[in-house]
């Protein structure tokens, strides 16, 4: 076996964290040395803070949560930080990290927007990992997944964008509670509930997805025209965010277009990214799904589980592709995101000797 | 008190009939006076078969259910039949009533495109009720209420109408599991999972939102030039229909504008209905309502409760008006449709000596 | 009309609180003067902190959540505050109230195991009440209800123990998630979840089903000798307690001998108090009863919902008779309970002019 | 890798069959040749009527569900029946096939009272297979696994049994919603409630219990002196029986003695079965375990993820012992426990060359 980069997953205690755990756990590039936490749960065995249904990892159920800084984790050898932490608190220490020359992923929200980091869904904006080029100097590579409705949204639109040329999305979301975390949504909020609100959600699906659906040119990424409308709401469903989407299109393609253009999306199919999952988008043609219950784990092989967009029920009418898809919200749009992007980065030479890229 | 007219629910043992039950006991135009069913509840007193959370009323519930024939149930006196029938059974047994002299307001969809049955919701097309002259000679009314998310739909569209004159509306629901009945969706199959499909909804949703917002003209009904583009799904609620709207308008009316069309919305002020809300709309600022557990229930005065729509979250980008809005499958969108249709009805002369109208 | 009393709810924000609010609003006894809270909702309007299904009481929606003291709720004429303070906070204010005169019936824990205050419920102590009797002088009475899970119990209970004379009560609970308050378990922890434990619940059953059916003697209250062994969990239902009840029995009565005793039991027939459920025990008959969602509002008259326990599922295999037990938690187990308290002690003289007692 | 042994999964289409097909997916020692339905799923390939939420293995997704019988399956070559069949049917089917030289392994309940078939779970009662020897000569073997809340409880009770030596066991379940398998329980009658009753679990708890603890001796079962009284309830869970155990004992050992007894038990620690779980019993520490969403998959090594019950908040003051327990119903209690009664028959020598036992 190659080497393994010794990585740390930062805010281990929660849901996100732990999805990191999950994954990294036996990865075939990485090697999990640090499990870092910054609340109260420092010094307790990660088997006595775990929250997912899936188990632990067996061997790391007894390793102990530490707080520690970022000068420690330069110092300790760990050269790729996995970043679940909190927005706002993340920023600042991520930044840090990368100066100490910690290589980061970071699935929080401070600096997706930033003109210099990668927003990167590996299978629809590849090319924007250029942009690291760019970076300050001297320092680590950081790059950001988008947000969890974003990502499900732009790897079900990538593939027939090219055949629609929408001007106009329409995207209405059925999001998990797990995307808000512990403690989120009190349980009298949410049971027997929908609540049509998200904070920053919105917003966040507007500017993420143009920016992802952008093209990099001359070391900027130019937004993608395209207006997009979201209603946010959640509802009671543990994981997997469902969205109904209607994309008015200028051009009119056939169904039969339609359908093997998701069918064949495979656009990492050459490489040997651990985590990618081939094909990148799973078409149903039953009725009645995608279904969070029954589509959430999609993803080939063992290791992609949970990483593909499922896209069902599609009515096209023109100039109105309507469908619903699914995404595993805390794999794909989450841990599962980030951690494909560092084997994308580490495949195109950006976590090198001294991390400096191809 | 006026003298009542006797009335019968068919269907008393389902979801919908026991609703009917529960806003007609102690109605002050109406008297329950047979409880009939199909089923093999027959024979059982009504509370043995009660569904709802809200308990029988005390008076009924030791009444027998009664499997019943239009001919006895229109000898015995009964004048109005109020039906929770299903579909495909309702048809037939419907047309039959009405031919030996019984006024039929039903929920079932068999009629609702009749050309001659006004599909009525009161407050929005009132007018259709003009239809009823149109009925073959001989044959009491007969009055449909819409599919409960049409209801919720039009009840929402009306006020805003006039003001934004739109060619298309998105229209996404969160739609309750009452809405199957019972035995309905399989528990297996609504925890934790939200199913992105409701049999024939699609389309209903489409033909009814047009027909009901349509005009009356030489006694046919014009539908709304309209393209209602819907996607209907089913999550884990007990009651209460939740739809993200988004309008595509074709005029500029300012926020202020449209938010006093929809507080001022009360087309039944003027009338003395035991059932109408006022007003018919609810207008709701916070920023994450309306929400099925909080707002199923709108509607006053008290004997009106869940028969308001509820509409909140109002995000306005000309062209695009885009709002949340609920309203109560089972009551408003069912059995207190044809309870209101009913009391409209007898106020305007319709249910009058023999059942001619005005 | 009587004249009203004055009354304030104490924690008008909770949910307790907003049931307290829900039963006095319009109570022909007491009148509401002050919804007061400690919290940030206060300066809000009752409407917009609301959080129960049941809509707020039209005319106090607008009202607005005040934060005062002692000294100001007794200076402005409130002679009965309802508390629904959280525990630690409601001990040493509602000390503070009663010393001023106001009379308090509180739903917290903080005085339930004080010698000098009754823990009530009328049904079946009644004669506890008579505790007041030796309080410290000068002040007003102070009485509370038992904890939520205790009081279904000892309503269960108390109609068949003169039969069965047990000396072991095993009980198992399915809790409501209401039964936390606001924000209370987290959605993730109770959505397709149980979770077997419950902070304090099974020391309180403990001691307070001894206290409650002990007998008063010589003013204090002799504990009945029972053991009870509790094993308290929490599900995800919004209202009503479940408990599945063991009884080990000295004596052998017929199963008819126990039936008789549970629906004839109406201690209170006699007495004209407002929110008094007669009977105060519903026996159902059916297989699968009583549930949460069917039979949590029980209880006659309109004004009594929710205030019956109900029992089913008897199976009498002497010496164990198995039973399952609801109640709601909110309104019998919660601030119906403390109501009915009230009613009772203003009925026995306890409220009266300088708040005196018989 | 040994030769394996051709089986078939007999109701592919249901909930515990799926569960078989998931299991028996690259089992070491069986080979999954055929996917039997008698239902209309026939002729569909698997994965369309996939109910689980972890995917169907992706070699078997595209393999078709056939309408079969037992002759044409014991024709085929399958020497090994997995039944998930529902009862009634299943009783005459098994036999045939047995008549055939096919070896069966059943969930159904029809057989599990039979004085010649052994009701198996292999940690507890691993002798009883010894049964075998007394069947009808001529037939292959015939083993059934227990009830789903009785395997629970008789795994969390042996390996405390002897300490205790209990005469009465108290058991009031949490079940699961897949307990009842598709369609089953009414999303209506599960979301936000609780099923007080079970039909007939009850008293295959009482029935199954003892019998499983008892002794075999002279070629039959002896049933263990042990009164076990069960509250059964279903609540909204998904996976997972809960249980809330009171255990009245003769002797007092040490709390150290009992949580001893429990970790260190693993009967088939010296035999290799695949889906056996080492150990077989977690006991958990933290206040508020075993819980559904976290400990329903416990079980070591990866093969065996649902197969361990999980035992935790121990209460003793002798005589009671009280605890919680949680299984998977649809895994341990369901197609797992069936897999590992195959497994150690396999080991011992009954599926041998004509199945003849050793």
């Amino acid at each position: 076996m190659t080497e393994r980069l010794a990585c740390a997953v930062l805010g281990a205690s929660g849901y996100i964290g732990q999805h990191f755990v999950r994954l990294l756990a036996d990865h075939p590039r990485f090697e999990l040395t640090t499990l870092a936490t910054g609340d109260r749960s420092a010094g307790q065995p990660l088997g006595e803070t775990w929250h997912l249904t899936e188990p632990p990892p067996a061997d790391l159920a007894d390793r102990t949560l530490v707080r520690t800084s970022a000068s420690r984790l330069a110092r300790s050898g760990v050269r790729v930080a996995f970043s679940a932490l909190p927005s706002g608190l993340a920023g600042p220490l991520e930044t840090e990290l990368t100066r100490r020359g910690v290589a980061v992923f970071s699935n929080a929200a401070d600096h997706r927007m930033d003109a210099t980091v990668p927003l990167l869904v590996p299978e629809v904006n590849r090319a924007h990992l250029g942009l690291l080029a760019s970076r300050p100097k001297g320092r680590a590579p950081l790059v950001t997944n988008a947000n969890c409705s974003t990502t499900g949204l732009v790897l079900g639109l990538a593939p027939v964008l090219p055949l629609l040329r929408p001007k106009l999305v329409h995207v209405v979301t059925y999001q998990a509670l797990s995307g808000a975390g512990y403690p989120g949504v009190p349980s009298l909020a949410a049971t027997d509930n929908v609540i049509p609100y998200i904070a920053k959600e919105e917003p966040k699906m507007r500017e993420e997805t143009v920016r992802i659906l952008g093209r990099l040119h001359r070391g900027r990424v130019h937004d993608l025209r395209l207006t997009v409308l979201p209603h946010c709401a959640r509802v009671a469903v543990r994981d997997g965010h469902l969205e109904a989407v209607t994309v008015e299109a200028t051009r009119s393609p056939s169904l039969g277009e339609l359908e093997r253009a998701w069918s064949t999306f495979d656009p990492l199919a050459a490489l040997d990214l651990a985590t990618a999952p081939h094909p990148a988008v799973e078409l149903r043609h039953e009725p009645d799904r995608p279904q969070p219950v029954r589509d959430r784990w999609a993803g080939q092989p063992a290791r992609a589980r949970g990483m593909a967009a499922v896209v069902g029920r599609l009515r096209w009418e023109p100039p109105y592709l309507r469908f619903f898809l699914l995404s595993h919200n805390a794999v794909r749009g989450g841990a599962g995101g980030s951690v494909l992007n560092a084997e994308l980065a580490l495949d195109e030479g950006y976590l090198g000797s001294g991390g400096k890229g191809p």
